[in-house]
């Protein structure tokens, strides 16, 4: 017999810009939206019949439309409203609200920071994943494609070698990754998710500069484990960690010596590391 | 009690061009692999010691090294010969290897099909992932990029209204998706994954283009099915379906009728579909 | 004095499908179409006085409402009425039509090929640019993103050594490239775009299959030289031939001998060669 | 007589990152790098002789060789040196050299800028091409990819209307855009060009805010005209000025008023405005 097996459909790419002005000065949010349900789908599917199928182009209608009324704090609460909204339609089991946040900056001028022209940093994307069911509601915050490097201790030794090792042990190497982490919060109802993103992300920038790196696994350990050390309300932070790898270009045939200073970065193939750091029992 | 959770590591992106010499009649295998390890690394974690860790470039190395002896034949076999390999490693629990086929095909010459010269195709990526353990393997065969379009028999009506809900009922419109799509092969281990590949490939365009769709949802299961029932070697398949949007555009503003003839096609938002169809108990 | 200098502008990306009807067999056209015009735009630039400027706006809504009557033939001839039409304008000195087509074939079915459902060929883009003044018109017709490679009849010798030349010399290499070209037709007002197309790509991929390389730039002159001898309504023919190169393994390592067998492909750096070839005086 | 026309040949993309080691302080310089030579290579072409063919690799090596001793200043001194190499191998008659520079800055930590740790940051590349021939030097500056928007003091009115425009005229809409721009320096060869970026990059960013934009023509006109006003060693600059649309969303399904309020923003289409500002005679 050949039957349905999981299944989820939904809306992704969807943009939302949203300029609030107060006075002169304006505040822009700038997101990209993606929804996914999944419920009741089976006669859509088995049947062609569509009865339970909320339009993928009504989930784009109903994020900009929410955008005036709910989109006043963080991506976090803005996600919350829509996967509310959509898990509350009878054949929705679960509503998955992704979004990213885009930052845009005031323009610095001669006169201050701009009140209404700004600067588009491309530093990170901030993400926030919210899923909702009749039992809960589990969300997730997180920052993607922020691109560090150490050029100082930072070390690979001590890996065993076979027949195909033909990487040579370093005290000195640089460690450049395009780090993306992905995070729970424990219970409290009233966190404040822009306070703890800011403190979150300072955490991780300093332990990221601070730490002695012996591999990326271990960076990955130190930086998690820190960031659930100082802020108490992340239950679990996942890491993923691509190494974009700079190697030491041979000066040799020109008479050169190269005290780790001339590299050439690359990027296929690269190095990728994943972690979840979390409390235990 | 603060712990490392799940973690792996591995390699992406490795490029692997092989070029088999018969007389005077080249063949071409071009291959991107990615290896990656699950297993014993708490110590590189937690510990710094990296006693354990195979490095990422010996990944490399190897899969470089095995080429020439074991890429023989499908990729599902190389991807099986690289992740026994490294599923012996005695800290290793778990290898995955993952591997996309780029399609080279002879240029047509005026004195029949070139013996040295090729033509990437562009049409799709040929995809396989073998996950190793002690236990045993697992086995996903796919296809990845095949963008195809019907311009008849593809509708999309009935679905709900609410308060948001601003889409026109269609019974006629273009339905095209980006698909990828992954199956599990069942036990059979001297399968022809070759034969199996083209053999699916060729029921997924054939049903693609002769069904009626009534949605996307609709033409998953209708593909999915007719692929389980027509190749009882095939599992489970998994099929990701982007709906890219093609957009009647309004010509009345220039006095025109637009009888489903013009079109424009979007990329931002597009609808996302996804649906697993397998065998039943 | 500080003054205007040479500007343009225009819209780019316009996305245009249409869909051809006769009885149930459909054909598909995907053009991407980018206008751009110069001409008297002194005044919208320097006193911001936009009585000149015609909205990018209205040129997408141009070439979709000119596509019903217009896009019948070939992209060349399509283009030509665009362009003369933004030329009429009598602001305007120079209409520049950049049009891309995106090939769709008909799927394969056990029926035969179907009449309404296709599959994107990601093989190469056609290209045409036209661009109109009260002088005249240019036209020229290309190709772009046509990836071929030879893994025979290659080689590059013979080139000098100095202080920074660490490259051996090598009789047998892959050449592998992803082929950009653009061609100028001559007079005839009544050529056959969509033929010459195709025969100047077979020519192009014949000569490509057939020819022995002693570098990039010699095979751009034996692909062009001989499309300008077999198409006499070539006048001249532009190549831009990055060289995506292929390198031999170093198996020595792991005790294996690589007998040009076995490659890793990168994508940074690469070689970049361009070249004209044209009908002298 | 069919003939060789223009041609040239290089090296894309190379990598180089080089860091600069002043007791525990370190600096980083991440570069990617293009060499493109033109001279007397019609032999390479038609005969197939490659003796006055520098190897492409060797324009890498030389690239990365030369960084030790070279790389200490602004790119343009380092493309100088380059550009001054390659023209003086006989065979060349123009060397350029173009060199885009990725900011890493310090990351900030508890103990403050780190001093071998660093962030990349994604707000826009500074670039520069260097052509030298055996009659001299051009050199240009220049900024690629600064994305910035204006949510105020922006509109477009006035433009004319024909049967295709349906664009309502507004005088308060968003204009963001991704600017590039490149500038010629005049004579001083003792320029600070580092100052000088500096300078008209604060220049750039001021004028975009402050000005009162009536389109992005007259954005163009104005940023470029204070650029050439406040800095005497800039000749001429060109804008490269992509219009990002951002659309106003129609809320009035909803029952919403949307008072330049919630917006979609849109890649496909998009304007593009180019424009070249300069001194007179």
């Amino acid at each position: 017999m050949i039957e349905l097996g999981s299944n989820r459909y939904g809306k992704s790419g969807i943009r939302l810009v949203k300029v609030q002005r107060n006075a002169s000065t304006h505040t822009v949010r700038d997101l990209t939206v993606a929804v996914a349900l999944e419920g009741d789908f089976r006669a859509a599917h088995v049947e062609g019949d569509n009865a339970n199928v909320i339009a993928t182009d009504t989930m784009k209608n109903t994020v900009h439309a929410f955008a005036r009324e709910h989109l006043t704090g963080s991506i976090e609460r803005f996600g919350q409203v829509l996967a509310r909204h959509f898990v509350a339609f009878e054949q929705v089991d679960r509503a998955t609200v992704s979004l990213d946040e885009h930052r845009w900056v005031r323009i610095p001028t001669a006169d201050g920071p701009a009140p209404d022209a700004f600067l588009r940093s491309g530093d990170f994307t901030r993400t926030a994943v919210v899923a909702s069911t009749a039992a809960g509601e589990a969300l997730e915050a997180g920052i993607r494609d922020l691109v560090v490097m150490k050029t100082g201790h930072s070390a690979f030794e001590g890996f065993p070698r076979d027949a195909y090792t033909t990487l040579p042990e370093t005290g000195d190497r640089i460690m450049a990754t395009r780090l993306t982490a992905s995070w729970a919060y424990g219970g409290a109802a009233d966190l404040d998710h822009d306070a703890s993103f800011d403190a979150i992300g300072a955490t991780l920038l300093d332990v990221f500069a601070e730490h002695d790196s012996r591999s990326v696994q271990a960076s990955a350990w130190i930086v998690g484990r820190a960031i659930l050390e100082r802020h108490p309300e992340v239950q679990r932070i996942h890491l993923v960690l691509p190494n974009l790898h700079h190697w030491l270009v041979d000066l040799s045939p020109y008479g050169q010596q190269n005290r780790n200073e001339i590299f050439t970065a690359t990027t296929e193939p690269h190095g990728l590391i994943e972690a979840t750091v979390r409390r235990g029992s």
